[in-house]
C-alpha cells in the first residue's frame, strides 16, 4: 500500500488552496496517495467557477494584492491554480466534499464542479483514511 | 494501546472549534484516544460561558453571518457546538490548557470552565503525546 | 534515526511563529529533529529584521494588542520570539525557505537573515522529510 497524504481544506483562501495543490501534486508525483477533504469555506471553492475566487489569507502579500500576485506567478512561470488542479486530478488525487457543510449551507452536489469532485463523505471516512496517513495537515 | 489524535487549537474561531469537535468525537467513537491542546485565542474559548462566542474565521460564510449559520445548523439537525463538547467529554476526550498562554494573559484555571478542562500543561506534554499520534493537526 | 517534526509556516502572524518556535525548541530539547518550511507570508518573516514584525492573527488577544501581549510576555518571563529563534538555531533546528515563493515575489536569499536560514528548497524536499515525520503541522 502506498504512503498517504490527507489534507483538510477548511479555509477558502487563494494561497492556502495553492499550497494544498502544490503539496498534493508533489506527493502524487512521488508515488503517494493523496486525499483532500473540503469543508466550510474550503468547500465553496469547489462550486462551479469558484476555484480561483478566494481572497488572499491577508489583504496583501508583501505589499501586493491578489491581482499582482497572480501576475507575478505568470511571470515566474509557476502553474496557475486551475492548471494545478487539473494536474492533481490527472495524477489521481482525490477531492472529497464534506456532507455536513453541504447540509448546513443547503448546498448540493449539483452546484459543485463535477470535473473536480471525486465523492462526498462524513467525518468517519476522513478519520479512517487519516489514521493510515504519513502526512496529515489542516489548512 | 489505542491509536491517537492530537490537536492544537490556537484560533478561537467558531468554525474551527466546530471542526475540532467533529473530528474529536468522530475519532473517539471509532475507538481512538483524542487530546486537544488549547492555546492563545483557542484558550479563550475555555473560559466560563465563552465556548460558543468565537467569530467565524471569515466575516461571513457563503454570504451568511454567524447567526444565520447557527440557525441553519439547527435546521439541518446538526449538533450545536456545546452539545458536541458534551459528547466529546462524555466519550473520554481530553482538553488541555496551555500553561504559557495563561501566564502571558494573566489568566488562571479559576476562570476556565471546570466541566470542560481535563488538565493544564506545557509544551513537553504535547510533544510526548503528539509523537505517538496517528493524526496531528494545528487549527 | 531520531524522531522528526516537520512544520510548514505559511502565515506570518506573530503568535503562530511563536507557537512554531515553542514546539520546535521543545521537540529539539527532547531529542527530536525539527525542520520548518517557510512559505508565502511566513517567508516574509525570514527577511532581515522582520522576524518580530508580524501582526497577531486577530486584531487583539483577549482585549490586548500586540504591544501589550509582548509586554505581558516580558513580565511573565517567557522568552521573546527572537530569543526563541536563537535557541532553535543553537539546538540544531532547520529553517528552509520556499523556492517558489521567492520566485513569485521576486525575493532573493540576499534579503533573508543569514543567521536564521539553513537552506532553500522546493516541495519535494518537504514531502520527503514530512513522510518520515512523527509530527506534521501546517501553521
Amino acid at each position: 500500500m502506498a504512503d498517504k497524504v490527507t489534507l483538510i481544506i477548511q479555509s477558502g483562501y487563494y494561497d492556502r488552496i495553492y499550497s494544498a495543490l502544490v503539496i498534493g501534486t508533489g506527493a502524487l508525483s512521488m508515488g503517494m496517495d493523496v486525499s483532500m477533504y473540503f469543508t466550510f469555506f474550503g468547500l465553496d471553492r469547489l462550486k462551479k467557477g469558484k476555484l480561483e475566487k478566494g481572497p488572499l489569507s491577508r489583504m496583501n502579500m508583501l505589499g501586493l494584492g491578489k491581482f499582482m500576485v497572480k501576475r507575478r506567478m505568470k511571470k515566474a512561470n509557476v502553474r496557475s491554480l486551475s492548471a494545478l488542479m487539473d494536474d492533481y486530478i490527472e495524477l489521481g488525487g482525490n477531492v472529497l466534499a464534506c456532507d455536513m457543510t453541504m447540509e448546513i449551507m443547503g448546498s448540493s452536489l449539483d452546484e459543485m464542479d463535477e470535473r473536480i469532485i471525486t465523492d462526498h463523505c462524513a467525518v468517519g471516512t476522513y478519520i479512517k483514511e487519516a489514521r493510515e496517513s504519513d502526512i496529515t495537515l489542516f489548512l
